[in-house]
């Protein structure tokens, strides 16, 4: 696998699940884990059910389209419980999806919470996106493509920390689309 | 200097001057020319005149503010004819500024134009920000430091193109921000 593969990575905007009803969601464009080449946003409700549909139409009209190789997202969700069908954002736009997660999901906590919630129908999403992998610190659902080539992705992409370059920025545009706060944040 | 300095980058977001009364404007955390650790916004009126103060109160209160070594602007304006006082933000911030041009500005029009839009007092914001030098592809003008330092900065900070990273990042993430439109954008 060449290392200027593009790699598109998502995360999303910090929120106030008080009062917003929608959240910006990031996607980094990068070649590699290097050279960031462009950024698209789309919004998505609150604890809603379109992320994989606005994604999915955020991907077909990116001019990099056809180049990407891979989608990493920082999480299975955004915006809450705004929880990606997995499967349907690689079938409606033919790249391979790796699901990056920074500690292992405590899947019995999160189906008691989408429960509680009345969320119920959820919980099949985490299922459908594959069994848990460990790379390193970090720990990947992978959809489209080999564990091989998800863990070659993840080498290309991990250059300047433990987390794939992509997500690690997507996260520093969210943290940092934060309006009129006085957070001290940077 | 070492090369891992801290550098703030600023450029505006994508903006439809018909309609919006407002423009995010972008600050990367830059250390060096590679490595991106934060990033900053803030808001400012259109063609007004609160982008210096804006900017000086997005600086003031990050963490990164002692460490920073400059600011870089993508040009001296942001929101349209929303012109940075070059020598306060030096002033409030103790920061140096260097003001980075993709080509060398056309001082006649930019004159023209403030005077057609009776906000002729905007020039002298033009001058005080000092001489415009050359530096390989771009232009600049610098506040608060040596133009040999300024050099040096454009030198670290130049790393994937003739545009210092830091504005390249933030004007890639200002490009990102615009919603809802099928620009076939990325």
């Amino acid at each position: 696998m060449k290392s200027q593969i593009r790699i598109l990575g998502i995360d999303d905007a910090a929120f106030n699940k008080f009062k917003d009803k929608e959240v910006i969601v990031i996607g980094t464009v990068f070649r590699g884990g290097d050279f960031m080449d462009g950024v698209m946003t789309t919004k998505v409700k609150v604890d809603g059910d379109d992320a994989t549909n606005k994604v999915i139409e955020m991907i077909n009209k990116s001019k990099f389209k056809t180049q990407f190789r891979a989608i990493i997202t920082d999480g299975i969700a955004v915006a809450g419980f705004n929880i990606f069908d997995v499967p349907l954002l690689y079938e409606k736009t033919r790249i391979p999806v790796i699901v990056v997660m920074r500690n292992y999901p405590d899947l019995k906590k999160i189906r008691g919470a989408l429960t509680k919630l009345n969320m119920k129908n959820k919980i099949a999403l985490l299922e459908k996106a594959g069994d848990i992998h460990k790379y390193k610190e970090i720990y990947f659902q992978v959809y489209g493509m080999e564990k091989e080539d998800a863990i070659e992705i993840l080498n290309i992409s991990c250059t300047h920390s433990y987390i794939p370059e992509p997500i690690r920025i997507a996260h520093l545009i969210g943290a940092g689309l934060v309006f009129g706060e006085s957070k001290g944040r940077a």
